[in-house]
């Protein structure tokens, strides 16, 4: 009967409605979790001119964007405003735009839209949600707030009562830069850090025979690998890593920037879900020191679920200034996209109403409504089926949208004595409602 | 110090973390009462084919809509795919696509943004929140959801607790079509229509004359602004046009159906807050029944603030079936511009964290760590500060961003006695707060 192609596009996301709810749901845990630890949300624009968001030229930034035609644009060389792909470019532009009217240190929550016009490949969305948070300092920026970013992100993942454990990998890439000083390979560190980067990805032999193959002789290899296999606690993973005897200052610095990372978290009481992992690069550019990401243990395949860094500054691209940050972002369309598929989501995640009022005829519409009220006025989820339709077909209605069914008939209302059914459970409990007043009957005159 | 030029594009909002956060608070109150009265929310793609936005061709839907440029397309004509203009469209493409696993009646809500490639004008916006609910039926719709629709758009509105009165003013199209079919007018309806619905944008004596001009007789003319002139309770409007005596079926149903819909308002005790208004019209197609309008009766000047109405049939352009709706929108981005500039937002509402904990030094990051987590663990907002500037500093940026300052200093460790300071009161109470044991200190080696 469809006289239209009625899919959605493809690379993006449509739920049914109780799918939905839950999905909307983790979204207010993280939402709320952010508030809680005193990130204040912004909203910028998801549109944006593409002259800001090409700012940082380079990479595949401009075949990732979508462009935007708008009214009086005369082809695809004339536009200029482009749909946003992450939070960190619009960020930037406000941290700049609004300096003077800001509080640094500034702790944002970003929970918007992000879009990329890629081709649709499987698990990879053209529009998704990235629920970010960013600590911007001006001019300079305590590493306690690394700390802070990573704790406040495990704090919003626990918030999804996942059936697995979650574990926070953390690494300072300046203790690798610094160990490859030392060790006078700087001009191939870009190299280096890509294999490191893609090394569990691959088979530890794979790994091995790419850096052999930069070439770098055996003993230099060895100690590479050595560093990377590197994690644990705090009190493991620095001893381990000062009886190095590294004398860089890089690596130093890198050393007790982990080192503070760790301790607040673990003062925190974070432990079993912390660890130090020097094989966590982050990718190549953009990050500067702390990097860290989220995975859950026991299903290493799916990779990271979140993950963030510390940048020299922000706004580089925007202004003279300094604006040094460090953020971190759960992308939560691919992550719920991948909870789903693996059945790890909580199955006690609400997505039903709590309440069905079910009027057995048109002459307890009124009623109905007035019980319905005073159910919200509890702080209940409740809706009403108006239909002409049998009750038994109402009552699987009812079922399919809510816990509790409540059925409203003459007798219910000439005896003040409701009860509410758990579809659940099959179970009947009596209501104490008292309704209001109500004005002259509208269906008085039919009867 | 700028190297360029930062500013949001026309016709977006963006606002300061402070106004963000009593913008989100009044999606939130939205949103919230949209699930308390059943509404379970959807989610469709911002992004749609350009042939679902355009399958009900004409108007001047094409020129506002933004297309979009993705890999691989080679000029503005080889588009396909484009922003949505409104949440209806998708509604009905979502509803179509997905019948067979949706429970109908359908409330649904949609709460994103929508988007329109216009030119900038002050107080219309390119990029905005509608926030929309919906009931769909399959063939059949009880006009009591039109009903349901107007006392959870009120409560939501409500919700806002604007220091000003709310009224939602309703009417049912069917009078006014059936009337002017008595009067056989029904040659002359668009324009008529079209006259009223611009009425109160004009005077009275303009409406007149632009009715004397159609042309139509004076007698005509004011039988015309005699019936839009009515508005009142359900018994006073409900009367007055059982007395017009007008013998015709389409003017009678939308007497019953409105005469039905006050009264299932008014007996929810809703009597202050709506009225039956004969002037109301929304526009000349699309709804076809209930169409009702919220406005600020002390600030007439603002107009509507939210709307909305009954349509025959959603998804027409898409399938053979006929699925009859009415739904109702709120327009969340123009009324809250509209409000701030009115200063008719609450000045009560919330927009600071609760608390600030402010570490005399870095040898109270541990500390003021455990502190800020029991106080979240009470559910209050809260963040530190970690910055080496003076104590005078810290307390002014603490002051800006949270209700209350926590200062923890060794002295306030050592005694387990802590304070916290209202900033607007100046008052100063105590905390009872548990920490929990901390590991070995970071900094103990360092003193």
């Amino acid at each position: 009967m469809k006289k239209f192609n009625t899919s959605k596009i493809s690379g993006t996301q449509e739920l049914l409605p109780g799918v939905q709810a839950i999905f909307s749901n983790l979204k207010r845990k993280v939402s709320d979790t952010y508030l809680k630890h005193g990130y204040q949300e912004i909203e910028t624009p998801s549109i944006e001119r593409i002259e800001v968001l090409l700012a940082k030229a380079g990479g595949d930034t401009e075949k990732q964007i979508y462009k935007l035609i708008k009214t009086g644009d005369k082809s695809i060389e004339s536009a200029d405003q482009a749909l946003r792909f992450d939070h960190t470019v619009p960020l930037a532009r406000y941290v700049v735009e609004h300096e003077n009217d800001l509080n640094f240190p500034l702790k944002v929550s970003q929970l918007g839209l992000n879009f990329r016009g890629e081709r649709a490949q499987k698990g990879r969305f053209r529009e998704f949600y990235q629920l970010d948070i960013d600590v911007i300092g001006r001019g300079e920026l305590s590493f306690a707030y690394d700390a802070d970013i990573i704790s406040t992100l495990l704090d919003a993942l626990n918030s999804f009562n996942l059936d697995t454990p979650i574990l926070a990998r953390i690494n300072n890439r300046k203790i690798l830069t610094g160990f490859l000083e030392a060790l006078s390979l700087t001009d191939k560190s870009n190299e280096i850090m890509n294999i490191i980067d893609h090394a569990e990805k691959v088979t530890p032999e794979q790994t091995k025979v790419s850096l052999e193959e930069l070439p770098l002789d055996e003993p230099t290899v060895k100690q590479i690998l050595d560093l990377i296999n590197l994690h644990g606690s705090r009190s493991e993973v620095i001893k381990a890593l000062g009886n190095l005897e590294i004398d860089n200052p890089t690596f130093k610095q890198g050393l007790i920037e982990l080192d503070l990372i760790l301790y607040l978290l673990e003062s925190q009481g974070l432990t079993e879900q912390i660890e130090a992992d020097l094989k966590i690069v982050r990718g190549l550019d953009y990050y500067t020191g702390t990097v860290f990401e989220f995975i859950l243990p026991e299903h290493r395949g799916i990779g990271s679920i979140a993950g963030g860094g510390r940048y020299d500054n922000l706004t580089k691209h925007f202004s003279e200034q300094s604006f040094p940050g460090v953020g971190g972002s759960i992308g939560l369309t691919r992550l719920f996209f991948i909870l789903n598929e693996e059945n790890l989501l909580d199955p006690d995640t609400d997505n039903l109403l709590d309440y069905c009022v079910i009027p057995m005829s048109e002459h307890e519409y009124d009623e109905s409504l007035n019980i319905a009220q005073k159910l919200r006025d509890n702080g209940h989820s409740t809706t009403i089926v108006f239909t002409s339709k049998k009750l038994s077909d109402k009552l699987t209605y009812a079922s399919k949208i809510a816990k509790n069914g409540i059925v409203i008939g003459a007798e219910e209302i000439a005896s003040h004595s409701y009860k509410a059914k758990n579809f659940q459970t099959g179970e009947t409990t009596d209501l104490h409602i008292d309704v209001i007043s109500k004005p002259e009957d509208f269906w008085s005159d039919e009867d």
